[in-house]
């Protein structure tokens, strides 16, 4: 898979023309460039599906046992963060080293208690209804996430979906997960997609931070409990209550619904 | 037990001179009616005690298990209020009339539930020191709980307190909960201190509107998972991470921490 977002040519351009196209070199465009409709890049845990907390739960319970006590709002900050980057976090946080044996014991043990909760997990509101109006209106849209293959299936599965109906870019699918933009920059790749015209969706402000870095629009829900002002403050363009709420308003982000006659 | 705030007399003045001294009724007072230091009053959950996050995972279980699905992020915004209204809220926001002896079954599940999880319930980093700092300076404080006794009884154990050594006002003894006054007047009542005179620490906005009800300084701590920018809308008058950094930074409430020689 390319690790760059490939351009989207306009009739006339050249092959290679805007080669060089990422963050902070950014090349003049014309109307031909610009396609009808964005397309979207949606994180997955808080901004999909609702298991932001179960996540902080599992690794709270997880640190608990490899002797970290710290407190789980901590944990919560850190969600939708890259596994290794959370737990280089937390560790410093908690003011100790862990050799690297006992972390990796930590990352296998939130997995394990993590899909012990998936019974407790459900789509958040709106989730399937938004998909499937973008489907209807052939907008392309793909899902970028922090996480393992294992923890993304049992969700696809929520969604009625599968790797096969769906683009999903997770975190052993690129060398950095967020905030690294390499996720989107690979989501934004697939659907051929300019970062000019995505708009990623997120819960956490890792997932803005990563839109920035990846050149493109973030686009903050509340749903995975961070506030609107902490997502403002990292740069979200709009920030929505959920899935539900980003569909109610989805002509504020440009995407034009056929008047119903 | 009284329900509004007694008066601290200074000399001179009368019996009753201040009778009626609530919110929105503030009177004169002189040099000599303020205390050498104010008194404290602590929220307890997600302020002196680790327990948010297990109180929002056993409401999202038992909401569930009576068929409401709400967000969990819904959940974890209105903890700290009583228990009642947030079943009031939770199921309009859910859209949904639910039947009372529902909403008392789902009452006594969160209750199940939460108690299920107290083995993972640490205090927060600093309540010790903090509470141990204020006994030592003889500075009074009490603690104001929107929740049931037999919730706060195993954190009076993880405080190595006891009911005949701490004030602790409880949902059970007053009429209404957060983010109603009582709690507050009735802890500031116990502590015979004017509200001019007392700082309410906590987590959740609730906190901060009782506490302004209340006639008081509201201080916020991030501990609970809402942002600063959260506690600072309600009033706030400051915000710190959790009772350590609190204790770091007593001197910014006018404590005096008598000088090391």
């Amino acid at each position: 898979m390319q690790q760059h977002a490939i351009h989207r040519r306009a009739p006339g351009h050249e092959e290679g023309e805007h080669e060089d196209c990422g963050y902070g070199t950014e090349m003049p465009r014309t109307v031909s460039d610009v396609p009808d409709d964005p397309a979207f890049v949606f994180d997955l845990d808080g901004t999909l599906v609702d298991s932001v907390y179960q996540h902080v739960m599992a690794w709270q319970r997880a640190l608990d046992e490899i002797g970290v006590g710290l407190a789980v709002w901590r944990i919560h900050r850190r969600i939708g963060m890259s596994g290794g980057l959370l737990m280089q976090a937390v560790l410093r946080e908690a003011g100790r080293g862990v050799p690297k044996d006992v972390i990796d014991q930590a990352k296998a043990l939130h997995g394990q208690y993590y899909a012990e909760s998936l019974a407790s997990i459900h789509l958040l509101p709106g989730t399937t209804e938004l998909l499937q109006a973008l489907d209807e209106l052939q907008i392309r849209w793909a899902i970028a996430t922090s996480g393992q293959p294992e923890d993304a299936q049992p969700v696809l599965k929520l969604l009625g979906r599968d790797l096969d109906s769906v683009i999903l870019i997770d975190g052993a699918q690129v060398p950095y997960a967020k905030p690294d933009p390499h996720l989107f920059l690979a989501a934004m790749s697939e659907l051929e997609v300019n970062p000019h015209d995505a708009l990623i969706v997120g819960d956490s402000i890792w997932d803005m931070l990563a839109a920035r870095r990846a050149g493109a629009l973030g686009i903050g829900v509340l749903s995975g409990g961070y506030s609107q002002a902490e997502l403002e403050a990292a740069q979200a363009f709009r920030v929505y209550n959920d899935p539900q709420d980003l569909l109610d308003h989805i002509d504020e982000l440009g995407v034009r619904i056929p008047r119903q006659s």
